[in-house]
């Protein structure tokens, strides 16, 4: 595969929630050679919505389709000729996703959604991620799971959540019987685009990756992969959906199989590259971050997610509310840790779609006119305290029937304070995470933050120092998570044997630190502590108490902040 | 007095919080024959802020004597040979303003803004109703009150407000020693207009209206006037304020004096014209909507004041949290009641200024533009619920130190929705409020609303005659503050021996109804409860409790609401 100059490249595919890109990378050192992006064409910024009902988020299938070979075809014209680059010396490709998102598929592993009868039903679209209309389903897992002896939910937090694979495929069988009769299996997207590559897509045989196996689909050694006993207990029928599933499910250091001859010709590439097992953003975000023991990667994005791993050597408590603790899910033979916020930047988009005026969205960019404002104010000038619930929270309540709140509102409360405040919000859902960590043992040595977010604004970064009380690093890489995909493009093409030489030869260290300021550390422990007392007044059954001191407290560091401020 | 026809005019002047408005009506039937307003020209909208302290809101008296000319010159030449007006055919002028809205004075009654060594002072303005600066002063004197057995607190709803006189007086005494050094005396706008007409500024003979003096600055004939005692204990400088006061305040049925020659020719009037001793706006409002024992008179404003009159035959009881029980202060020989929210109008209008995308502000009407998108919403769909608090709450909670909450936001989560929710707010305020007078006796049969609010928006007005379960009435005149300035007009002109006379031959009774709706009604019951959970962990020290039930419900209520409507 080597050619004369020694140059070889793997691609990086990453599906995010609303594009789709592609970068080509050197193996030797991952410099990035070319990228392509591919926004998805159907529905609002790809995103199949239902003005009725809020938690609804779906997708089509075939934006992806043609996302992969937009996306990739872009980026091999972008590279024709750069450093000798050539399709052939292509040695690998990795993919990553968003998730849990699975797809209805036939049997023939075609989604319903590219079937004629069904193109029009929302029930046979992906499920992405964030949709949440499964709630209710995920209760009822999570009530099933805690009465049965096996500990289920200790690899997933002590509660499924309704963003994941079962809540959603029940909710299927319960509100669209039609689809899930028609439907062979639901295969998780980022399992469906290496299928789709290596022209596998039998959802009884094709590969399922650990990643979303095990953080989504309560997939685990100890009762022998899916959770067959408990999905019979709650809903026989679910049972049939388990049994059309290829185990055991496996790492992305390993090959789905090679790129198939209709693919290859329709991209521009040799057929018979090899493709990686499939894995989740988050987690292939984290290995391009250089993740390893004690460093905290988080993926700052539409939303938020807080990778971990731990040496399997040692024994690792269930952490209540983490997402899952899942061995092999982000680094082979490690412990990998999920954790996460379920709206960031999603959060910060609403802000400015829905409650920005005309003088900030007028001339510019909206975001970049409110940050230029809100980094003006001294922590609690604003007098607001926000909780980051818009789309409930993932880490460490597990409860998407959460929402939104906003306290310290007067007659002059400007769009900049309030865009603020749900910055600080977030920070302070971020520092709820590493205490919960670090509570049960899962040292934070350092934090390293990729995503557009932790890029490209400095103001977010500092706020999230100040009010963790930490460094904030920053990821050299701007492209984490396709990256992480390339990495394990490189490692299935042969490149490297393990991940961490890859990642060791593929990665630069980062080099953008914001440290934390002593002043605002101060102000944010105090406005902490009242998140604390909203957040747990609002998202526990436990909390008993008076919540008169709020308004109150928020005024006098208000106050002050001001005063010192003139 | 009486022309050839017979016809005789009183004029009306309603000083309020942007602009201030003259009309002449004719006393016979209360017909409105020509009106004008003027804008106050300083500051923002007529307002005097600071923009490092939200609670700050001062206003240049300079603009009320600019308005008085401007206003009544503007009505007079509107009126001009319309059914026979001539300006000597006019009997009398009545007034009423905003407050409490002390105006620092000097020995000769002029206000220390309008001398050159003050102008520029901001302690030196007329201290608008709404300015909280002092809330720190009002604490202590309710402190102070509070260990008194003279029962002060008791005429003034168990608690003295920073929006009222003395509260004011003692900050500018501790914040700005120099302007209180100057003031010979305090003025209350709605004293200080009729003094200014009548050519007797002197603030130590000056007629101080029985409205103002009763209910923001504790004149009592429990204890012969001021409350000096009180006064003395606190701060004794301020004896000196109360001394520089003629006593007894009167209600509004008696003259301040004849309009005096300078006046008088500059505004094309004929001199000697009997001048109504000043009043403020609601409880002239009140008047001019016809109050009577059992209907609660609605005025909604920027603010909203709520006022009752009850008969001085029976006993009534002290109602905790309400702004004040005076004798006299509305219709003369009887207690009038005083209740209020301290923003209604003036959240709408911050909403619109500072959250409101373009998508609404761009074209038209803002207001309207919401209002048509928010009428569209059943009640319960949004999933919101928020707290009337952006300006403190005046009744029942008497406290300034509280501010705006809103809870439930989505990621979809739209103007018009939380644009309908703070609608929804403050009817459950109101609510509040009503049931709070119920509470003690004050028994409410109906409800007359008036102002801008309760005439042109059908939507807000259906919204409280759901929360409140009752019908909603709409005043027939839609100045009804200006019609009863004009009716203590007729009564000072000779017109009329008794306020009820006058009301009687004036005005027209309401016509128009907002009924309940049942099934809002319903849903909005479940609302009120827990938005009663709200307003009492916020904003009392009795609550216990928990709150994640608060999210829940209303995801419930919102997801029937939403199914519903399909």
């Amino acid at each position: 595969m080597q050619n004369r100059n020694g140059k070889r490249f793997a691609i990086g595919v990453d599906y995010g929630t609303n594009s789709v890109r592609a970068i080509i990378v050197d193996v030797d050192n991952g410099a990035e050679l070319a990228s392509h992006v591919f926004n998805y064409p159907s529905g609002e910024a790809g995103i199949l919505l239902d003005p009725k009902d809020p938690n609804l988020a779906r997708q089509n299938p075939a934006d992806y389709i043609e996302g992969f070979f937009k996306s990739v075809g872009g980026a091999l014209r972008a590279a024709k000729g750069k450093r000798g680059f050539k399709p052939e010396n292509v040695i690998g490709i990795g993919v990553d996703t968003t998730g849990s998102t699975p797809i209805p598929v036939d049997r023939d592993g075609t989604p319903l959604a590219m079937k004629k009868e069904f193109r029009r039903n929302l029930a046979a679209q992906a499920w992405l991620w964030k949709d949440h209309t499964s709630y209710a389903e995920a209760a009822e897992i999570t009530a099933a799971a805690r009465k049965s002896r096996e500990g289920y939910l200790a690899v997933c937090g002590g509660t499924y959540s309704s963003e994941w694979y079962w809540s959603k495929i029940l909710h299927c069988k319960r509100t669209a019987p039609k689809v899930f009769e028609a439907a062979a299996s639901f295969v998780e997207l980022a399992d469906f685009i290496p299928a789709y590559l290596t022209g596998n897509c039998d959802p009884a045989t094709l590969k399922r990756g650990i990643c979303a196996a095990g953080h989504k689909a309560m997939y685990h050694e100890r009762w022998g992969g899916l959770p067959v006993k408990l999905l019979n207990s709650i809903e026989p029928d679910l049972v049939r959906i388990a049994q059309c599933y290829a185990t055991p499910a496996v790492p992305s250091d390993r090959k789905a199989g090679g790129l198939c001859e209709a693919v290859a010709a329709k991209v521009g590439l040799p057929a018979g590259i090899a493709v990686a097992v499939g894995a989740f953003d988050a987690h292939l975000g984290a290995v391009g971050a250089g993740i390893k023991p004690g460093r905290l990667v988080k993926i700052i994005g539409t939303s938020t997610c807080d990778i971990l791993v731990s040496p399997m050597n040692r024994e690792l408590p269930d952490i209540p509310g983490l997402c899952g603790i899942v061995p092999g899910s982000v680094i082979p033979g490690m412990y990998g840790l999920e954790a996460g916020q379920s709206a960031v930047g999603d959060i910060f988009n609403w802000f400015v779609r829905h409650a920005t005026p005309e003088k900030y969205t007028g001339k510019g960019d909206a975001h970049q006119n409110l940050t230029r404002e809100a980094a003006k104010l001294r922590p609690g000038a604003s007098g607001l305290l926000a909780l980051d619930w818009n789309n409930g929270n993932r880490t460490v309540l597990v409860d998407p029937l959460l929402t939104g709140l906003i306290v310290g509102q007067t007659l002059q409360t400007t769009a900049p304070e309030t865009y603020r405040a749900l910055i600080e919000a977030t920070a302070f859902g971020a520092l709820t995470i590493i205490n919960r960590l670090e509570e049960y043992g899962a040292k934070v040595r350092e934090v390293v933050n990729c995503g557009g977010i932790a890029e490209k604004n400095p103001m977010v970064m500092q706020i999230y120092a100040d009010v963790c009380n930490r460094p904030m690093k920053i990821s050299s890489s701007s492209q984490t998570c396709a990256l992480g995909a390339a990495i394990f493009g490189a490692v299935v093409g042969g490149a490297y044997k393990r991940t961490q030489d890859a990642q060791a030869a593929m990665i630069r260290e980062p080099s953008r630190v914001y440290k934390p300021d002593p002043a605002a550390v101060k102000t944010y422990a105090e406005l902490y502590k009242l998140y604390r007392v909203l957040h747990d007044a609002f998202g526990t059954r436990e909390f008993q108490g008076n919540l008169a001191h709020v308004m109150k407290n928020l005024i006098v560091i208000r106050d002050r902040a001001r005063k010192e401020g003139r």
